[in-house]
């Protein structure tokens, strides 16, 4: 993907809020510019929640017409009941990317660490501090943590692709 | 739902192997018939494996035109990794069902061994024994586990809308 402008879909997968970020990658001078982000809030049953994350996804793909799909792997917690929600969520997002034709990567959250902060075991907030210093951001919006978190995932795709 | 003809459409989730089962109920007598049961099977990598279930189920809702999509809930197993991809399996099946406007009804495995066996804690043979005294089968087609399971919840719903 060497010298060629790439469009990242990045996510930070859950149910009540679920961060989403596109970014592009313009290949010739290696510099990301941040397309869109948002933090996507759902309500209501579970099931209702997995069809607005489903047709949001859908819609973002359908617009931004991104070239691949960085996911966070899910961390394992001891709520299993939370996780498998998650999980679900994972399950809908990987299908919208695949039937879009997307591949998909998955980074751990000590893979996003280091590749936005430099040291895997940094803590959630250095990553709220830095991603401002890798992409230009509109800094009077208030982000909300999955935010910052889907954008430093598209971020860690890219520096992959480096 | 009395007197009215109703079709389930009965999911015992997987991403090896799918069981998938819809059945009809006639209102008038009460008596269910298989329309369909198959155990879908998938290989490769795991997001292959989401979008042919997903595919799947999408065709089967259209072919059949299912009222109720009813799905055995999870069994949280020391497996993680296999419970969490059964969920992206789940919130793939849940994401199609509501996008054709199906209501979701879930059963435990005891709720199911109860409505098939009238004992919930009854093994599992003996749900692969009971399904064929309870609706039309096809003696003659050797089926997997996973579509006796299919069928079972189906009528577990069916069961539930007496």
């Amino acid at each position: 993907m060497q010298n060629k402008t790439i469009k990242i879909l990045g996510i930070d997968p859950g149910y009540g809020r679920l961060g989403i970020a596109v970014i592009e990658k313009n290949g010739s001078h290696n510099k990301e510019t941040l397309l869109h982000s948002e933090c996507f809030t759902t309500e209501g049953d579970i099931y209702d929640r997995l069809t607005e994350i489903g047709s949001r996804i859908k819609a973002t793909i359908e617009q931004y017409k991104p070239d691949i799909l960085a996911m966070e792997t899910l961390f394992i917690t001891k709520n299993q009941k939370t996780a498998m929600h998650v999980a679900e969520v994972r399950g809908i997002i990987a299908y919208e990317a695949r039937l879009h034709g997307m591949p998909i990567t998955e980074y751990s959250p000590p893979q996003i660490k280091a590749a936005v902060t430099g040291n895997g075991a940094s803590d959630k907030s250095s990553i709220i501090k830095m991603v401002p210093l890798l992409i230009k951001i509109d800094a009077t919006t208030k982000r909300h943590d999955d935010e910052y978190d889907a954008i430093a995932v598209a971020l860690t795709c890219s520096a992959h692709h480096r």
